[in-house]
C-alpha cells in the first residue's frame, strides 16, 4: 500500500492521498495551532476503526440478507494524560435501523472486532475496545 | 473524544465528523465493493501515523525556528497476509526542502517517533516502524 503525505498550509494541515486519487485532509489539534480544516491524526485513528469494523459488519449481514437502511456509530475515546498520549479505551455505540435483528447485529460487530477488523489488530492491545449496539 | 460515523451510501462509504465539524469520507478497498470515494481504514491508519509524526516533526524544527516551505511523506505499508490482516511494515520516506539541515529534520522525526507521537504509541509494538530523511 502506498500512500502521500503533503504540507498543503502551514502550520499543520496536510492532505493526504492514496493512489487511485482519493484524498482526506489532516489537521492538527487546534491547541496547538490546527484550523479544523480536516480530522486530527487521533481522530483519524478512532475513526479507522470504527470504520474498519463497520465494513466487516455490514459484510456479514449482507451475507444473511441484512442491510440496514440506517447505520450510525458513535465514538467515545479516551486518551492517556501522558506523553505521548495514546488511546486507553475507545467504545463504541452501534445505532442500526429497526428492521434489523439485533441479536445478530451484535454477534457480527463481535465477529468483526475479534476476527476481521485489521486496524483493531493493529492497535496496541492494551487499548480497551467495548461496543454496545442499540436500535435507530 | 467524541466522533460520528454515518453510513452515507451503499455499500461501504462513510461520512467521519469531528465535533467541530471536520469531515472525512471512507470507502472500503475496491476489490470488495469500494469506490475509491475516500480513503480506506487500513490507509487512513497509515496515513493518521504519518500525519502525527509529522505535526511533532515540525513542532520540533520550529522550535529551533526551522519551517521547510516543502514537506512530503512517502508511506510504503505492507499487510501481514492473514485474516485479519495487520500492519507489519510501515515505511516512512520524509522529502524536506534543500534550506532545512539533514541533520537536525532526522532528529527531530526519530524525537518523534520514539517520544511523543500519540499514533505511534497506540499501535501495536509489533509492527516495524522505519524511515529516511532526504532532501526534495
Amino acid at each position: 500500500m502506498k500512500l502521500q503525505l503533503n504540507l498543503s498550509e502551514s502550520p499543520y494541515v496536510f492532505k493526504l492521498n492514496n493512489e487511485s486519487g482519493a484524498i482526506c485532509t489532516i489537521d492538527s489539534s487546534q491547541d496547538i495551532g490546527g484550523k479544523n480544516k480536516g480530522l486530527t491524526p487521533m481522530q483519524l485513528l478512532a475513526g479507522a476503526l470504527a470504520g474498519c469494523i463497520s465494513i466487516d459488519t455490514l459484510m456479514i449481514l449482507k451475507k444473511q440478507k441484512i442491510e440496514p437502511k440506517k447505520y450510525l456509530v458513535h465514538i467515545d475515546a479516551l486518551k492517556r494524560e501522558s506523553v505521548p498520549s495514546p488511546f486507553e479505551k475507545i467504545h463504541l455505540l452501534f445505532s442500526i435501523d429497526a428492521g434489523v435483528d439485533l441479536t445478530k447485529a451484535t454477534r457480527a460487530v463481535q465477529l468483526s472486532i475479534d476476527k476481521y477488523c485489521s486496524v483493531k489488530a493493529s492497535l496496541n492491545p492494551n487499548i480497551c475496545v467495548s461496543y454496545e449496539v442499540i436500535r435507530i
